[in-house]
Parts: structure tokens; sequence; C-alpha cells
């Protein structure tokens, strides 16, 4: 799994790994937020694992917070410039 | 183009459709605000087409308000019940 702080970048790994990453952080790990990150055509799996977790985990015990979309531009290997798609889904510890 | 009100529902047509139908919406329609709205697979198309929609061809009148993300729960055809992630994107006009 792909950590840096409390972020979590949702790729092509099994999904159930990204559902018990997050409900880790908080349960085990104690985190306030948890960010997930995805691009391209990862972002719908990224919702799915915030709603996942959130609601079925979670539910009661953290909330999303905060949703940011934006675009990234890269060169690809031909040297072309490309845009992608991102986001980053905040999820909260709720206050007791 | 499947239109609700200001709402724009996302799926399988043309990227560029889509594209047009959210520009359409506020040069022609003029209007103040357009719902772009998808589930499953379809998110990440609608994230790329309010990207595209707002830094490309509305960049300065119109962008991103509001971003809700939630779950549908229906029944399959085998009568099984499924869970489905949602989004809602909200594009609006900027005050000139």
């Amino acid at each position: 799994m792909d950590y840096q702080d409390n972020s979590i970048f949702i790729g092509g790994k099994p999904f159930m790994n990204y559902v018990t990453a997050v409900v880790m952080q908080f349960t085990t790990k104690n985190a306030q937020e948890v960010i997930l990150k995805a691009r391209g055509k990862f972002i719908s799996r990224a919702v799915d694992v915030s709603e996942v977790a959130a609601k079925r985990f979670l539910e009661g015990s953290a909330s999303v917070k905060d949703i940011k979309i934006n675009s990234e531009e890269f060169k690809n290997q031909e040297g072309r410039q490309v845009r992608v798609s991102t986001i980053e889904i905040t999820l909260s510890r709720k206050q007791a």
C-alpha cells in the first residue's frame, strides 16, 4: 500500500486492501484525518473506498469532510502533453 | 443528452458531448449553476467533464462550487442488493 503521511493512493490493488488501510488509520493508528488520493480511472474507485469505509466500517466515527478535484499535466512517453483529473477525499474523525 | 433542470447525467456518450452541454448551459441558456451527476465507473468521467469544461472552456466564468458523494442501493436483475457510489459536482457561474 502506498502511504504518505495520512494519505492513501488508490490504484489497482484489491479493493478491500484500501478499505482496510483507511479503517486501520482511524482505529489502530488513531489518525484524525485520512486523505484518499486518485487519478484518472481510479477516481471512481477512490469514491467507492470512501463510501464503503465511511458508511459500512466507520459509521458514526468518521465521515467525508472535504472533496477536491483538480487536473495534472504531464508529458507521456511519446512526449505529448497529457491532462489527467485528480481527486482528494478527506475523511475526518467525528468528535465524540 | 439526459437533462433534468440544470442537471446533466454523465454516461457512455462521446466525451465532448457532455463538455459541450455544460458550456451551452452557461452560455446560451444563461444557467447560474449546472450539476453533473454520475454513478459507478462514470464518476471518473464526470470529474473529467467538470475539469475540462471549467478550466479549458469556462475559465474565469464558472468554477466548481460543491462536490457531494453518496451511495445508492438497488436490487439487480438477480434480486441481489447492490451498492453503487454516486457523485454530484456543482459548477457555478462566477459573479462579474
